[in-house]
């Protein structure tokens, strides 16, 4: 299986599983911007190699700065990481949560770090019934168990906001709640949705970024979070010494001044979504609507294809695609994959037509 | 003071100091190789930069196996951090020592590891009678009251060797160790003192190395270690997700293939020591003889100059030296610098030399 280590995007699996190199693949196994990273990315790599003979700034002053700036926001607020990853680490670590309420399905990274810090989960489940939008009567129901949420807003594998209702009713109850907004830049009109700015003098709020989304960097690793400057010193103590690299803090500086960027992000998005769902629902497919920038689909039953055949036929094919069965919460017959450029999403969808092709073949 | 975070190579914090841009610093207050990064950094940086679209291999898989094979040492010991201050903090987590024995003075982040993970310390002295070397009988009187050696080999700040028979003592008496060879490469026939391949396979020893130092790539952070499987399993379950990043697992499998870097590595250092060490005797001051490319010197009672002073006045003309009064166990006397190209060290001798005149002027 692709997710040998847990995730998506793991080209190194893929060409020891596929036996072709990992440059030949076409990755919908993970989630990334498919306009690649912004020009500044090439200048710094390109012009500034010489630079990492330094050391990072072990305060990340000035990319702190500049998001302090951007999300107007108190830089005593603001911790970066190395990738979104290290902060669900060190957030948990630092919370010690004895019984967290985790949606299901949700990011894997929650549980695991939840379980290093020593806690239990409780499951709130999302159900296909209601888009698997959080339920507001399920998220009362946890109260009385849970002492933590750790929520993906928007949520993977779902591609879901929580509602606008079921989160202001859990803010409001004093609950302690974290946020995954690692996907929150893809959302049009982000700014309606996040929470950022309400968790930075909101001792019960804590928010998490990834970086790596939305710009395409996953590579560098850069994440950062938002949080009452009491709980940034208290974490940031037991980050490691200089743990955001030298490039990370440079790109992530450069980056956000990119609005053109953003611009054409949202103009991609929004025209590729609504096609691609449309040609998946066309070779009779059930997809999850979405918030962001990848879909969550099933094979219908009559289908009788699991998504572990689909992945080993794709790949074969040189497609990657992520088994979502091993999301707690959903089934064999669950895929995710990414939204891509138009070229590649063709490709995608010639390959899923391929590989109906063939099972209906074998069944017939 | 140049070191609010801790070490040295803050260009940040000296840039606030001395009001004069990063670029216009030469420093002497972190320890890198000045022949700076070898070749196929570059090449990497410049031609690759694409490549940061893809998530790192989660399982460090090219450069583990790469370090497998120069230092025949099986995959299965070798763990790659994020720099080896990770790989020091994920080790007193896992070994959680109740007692730590330290050596004093030695590297700051044994201590904030150990103390992290909720352990004491046992002070160690190295003494300037002894010029710094660890003592038989200091090491033997701490066996009844520590649970973990946690050493340097060579050791930070004084560029010292544990002896060879203090270190197979220790070794032999089955007390856990572990050594930091953070500088180890610098060291000549590093072969001959290095315990690397005896930590593949001894439970009681484990070693961590830094990558940074020697090939001049501290922005980028790398370090790896060499343990017992049943550590690095444990140690590798606290380790976040991705923690190395994409390039600097790039760039350290193809370092490990410039043996051309090492030899004028070697070349260059050994006549830089020798140069370096005279011009700061015939300075007055007192130096510590040393195995690497940093040396411990003192200011002689009778200049009645602290280290504090000294940073200071160098600051002012563009120079950093390390504070070595910061690190516990040396006075307000001691300074390190590190031996960087004979221009540069020129320089540094030059701006030492306006100084001890100054202040003997203003004595005077």
């Amino acid at each position: 299986m692709l997710e040998r280590y847990g995730h998506g995007g793991d080209l190194w699996t893929a060409e020891e599983a596929f036996g072709q190199p990992k440059e030949a693949f076409l990755d919908f196994s993970s989630n990334m911007n498919p306009l690649g990273p912004p020009q500044a990315v090439k200048i710094i790599l390109s012009e500034g190699w010489r630079d990492i003979v330094k050391y990072p700034d072990p305060a990340v002053r000035e990319l702190r700065s500049k998001l302090s700036a951007k999300y107007a926001i108190p830089v005593e607020s603001i911790l970066v990481g190395n990738g979104a990853a290290e902060l669900i680490d060190l957030t948990a670590r630092v919370l010690k949560p004895k019984v967290t309420g985790l949606a299901r399905p949700s990011f894997s990274e929650y549980e695991e770090a939840v379980h290093k810090s020593g806690g239990e989960i409780y499951n709130i489940p999302l159900q296909a019934e209601y888009q698997f939008e959080l339920q507001q009567q399920d998220v009362e129901a946890a109260y009385a168990s849970v002492d933590l949420f750790f929520l993906g807003h928007p949520n993977n594998p779902t591609g879901k906001l929580i509602p606008g209702p079921v989160l202001e009713g859990l803010v409001q109850s004093g609950h302690r709640c974290v946020l995954d907004e690692a996907f929150m830049e893809f959302v049009p009109n982000e700014q309606d949705h996040s929470l950022l700015q309400q968790a930075a003098n909101n001792p019960q709020l804590l928010v998490i970024r990834s970086m790596t989304k939305f710009y395409s960097i996953p590579g560098i690793r850069l994440g950062f979070m938002v949080a009452h400057p009491d709980w940034i010193r208290q974490i940031e103590q037991l980050q490691v010494q200089w743990s955001v690299n030298y490039l990370a803090q440079r790109i992530g500086s450069s980056v956000l001044d990119d609005v053109d960027y953003e611009s054409k992000s949202w103009q991609w998005l929004h025209e590729e979504k609504t096609w691609l769902i449309q040609q998946l629902g066309q070779l009779g497919l059930e997809v999850v609507s979405s918030e962001v920038n990848f879909l969550l689909f099933s094979f219908p039953l009559s289908m009788g294809i699991t998504v572990k055949q689909a992945q080993q036929h794709m790949g074969q094919q040189g497609i990657l695609i992520r088994d979502a069965s091993l999301f707690e919460g959903l089934d064999e017959r669950y895929c995710r994959v990414a939204i891509r450029l138009r070229e590649d999403n063709e490709r995608l969808i010639a390959g899923l037509h391929n590989m109906l092709s063939d099972f209906k073949m074998n069944r017939g």
